[in-house]
């Protein structure tokens, strides 16, 4: 639910921080907590992830969205908790993890604490083809004809559960016109609702 | 608990978007997040439905709140669950929705994602009667002779878990007067308590 | 966890009232929603009981402390949830409320919706003599000699688990004494951990 | 998550306090609530725990961090609740409570109510040696020759789940420079993903 926290850094220990935002002091898990201390003078912004279960509610924090989101695909590997999740991205190269993940390289994703052979399998095969926002500086277009616009209204539609067949068929239609995102989705959304 | 947030878009992407709330980011999950690309520049309210299990804490959002009280009675339906929910209202178009309820079209319902005949007949057991403040452009009174206030009196009471007969016996009496809301609803416990 | 809120009534409808707090709008379920119409102009305290359960989170707002607190004791009684709770305070009486418990008068609390003859014998026995504070102006001192302070420390005293057989033995040291009610807890720590 | 709230004390009564943060009221659970009838006319901060169960969301606040930590370490104690935690701390004497557990003094630890042998002997398992922050003045070096940068980035791998003999193999080599505390974590984390 909550997404980032602005604030100052208020204290530093070995397993978290606390930002003080407006007088409330918020507990945020990070990889490495004394990364922080360069940012005692200023407010910093740390965007989080909210891990919620029935006895814990806790905040893990980055200093990048894109090592935030990472976290979260992290999470969703069987046999990868946030501990686990903290201690690999503390090693702070998500791209060298993006190209280990894509090559299938189990040994090097072995050497991080608590990754066996097994968990190594279970992080390629859950999240190959999944990280290529992370090992590219940009984000790659799927195909050269689609516009960006258009990418990104395929991908909504692909949230909201539309089948890939069903977009497929009126891609051809969509490709005809210059429009914003949303206006693609709309479009898209009447055609695939006729 | 949360039922709008206040503040400026800080992030768009395919599943949701980040609302920037006094420093804070809020993540909402939302039908068509790219409809927000226009609201960058000024703050936008956004009607938040807040979705609880043992391991979710998630924000539902919409432009309306409209849309947000549609959406927390699509939920109610079983088979329904949020993504489902937002794949109907991305389509924008409440008041067809209402009307497919009312008059069981049950074909236009199949062509949202997810929602197959069991679920679409479902919907209308639940939801049929339940949607007049969608298909109408504004709530109709129950009966001609029937004040808005005292529509809005007998609504209250129904949600204290009086039953309609309870209340049935006391109308003629409440209908003699004229009063605001609040003193109908005091009056009518006043009289049920007796 | 929030025991009030104060803000502006931003929306009312016959189950709930909506509270704009600095651009957050708080979804509070009320007794009598419409008993806020009066508050539009000027900011309102609701004063807050924070329902959790697995799948819900939600907040039960009242005008005043005490019809909070006692929203509270009618939740531990078994066989009252927090609708049940909200009609018996819809009648808006606790002294009358209070004082049909202490005089055992089930007939009364039986016209409340939802509660029969075995939820009304509940409630006598699992609040008889606890809801002294809502049947008298004042809460009554336990005995003429213990003055406010020494009265409140033996309730905190008993909040923090000690027994009552052990509190007795120190009160006629601690009743020689005249001082504040954080001495007087002080000062019994220290004898009952000697 | 939320680890203090600054604010004004609002309400006291044997249980709790309630903290007015910018018009919304917390309720926090102490163990001397009328310790802060003194606070009553500057702003305070309350150190709080957030304790999260199926159907609980409750702060349980501290004057200081100091307690608030050991009240956090108490509950990782079997048979040792919040309402127990409380009650220990109310005592108000956490470096006495460092030295019985130290000295494994049981027969001062069941004076707290709550407290019996077995849970005092819990408390001596599970707390002997983690405790030391509280019983000296200022956090003990582990080595004289480890400095207080480098003894910080040894807990943090620690508490990113790297074991001590890995972490032990590479104390030397660090031990040879002088660097912050974030780079010589940065410095281990590259030697131990070698």
């Amino acid at each position: 639910m909550i997404e980032f926290i602005r604030g100052y850094v208020d204290y530093i220990c070995p397993e978290y921080i606390v930002i003080d935002h407006n007088g409330i002091g918020y507990e945020i898990f990070t990889p490495n907590p004394f990364a922080f201390e360069e940012s005692r003078e200023a407010a910093v912004t740390v965007y989080t992830y909210e891990y919620v279960r029935e006895d814990v509610h806790a905040l893990y924090g980055f200093l990048t969205r894109e090592e935030r989101n990472l976290f979260a695909k992290l999470l969703q590997v069987s046999g990868i908790g946030p501990k686990g999740g903290l201690a690999i991205l503390a090693a702070g190269r998500p791209d060298e993890l993006a190209r280990a993940i894509e090559e299938e390289n189990e040994a090097f994703l072995c050497k991080f604490p608590g990754v066996g052979k097994k968990t190594a399998r279970q992080m390629i095969l859950d999240l190959k083809g999944k990280l290529t926002m992370f090992s590219m500086p940009t984000a790659p277009r799927p195909a050269a004809s689609l516009s960006g616009e258009l990418a990104e209204a395929i991908a909504a539609l692909k949230a909201l559960g539309y089948a890939e067949r069903e977009i497929e068929k009126i891609i051809p239609a969509l490709r005809e016109e210059t429009m914003s995102t949303e206006q693609y989705v709309k479009r898209a959304l009447a055609m695939l609702l006729k």
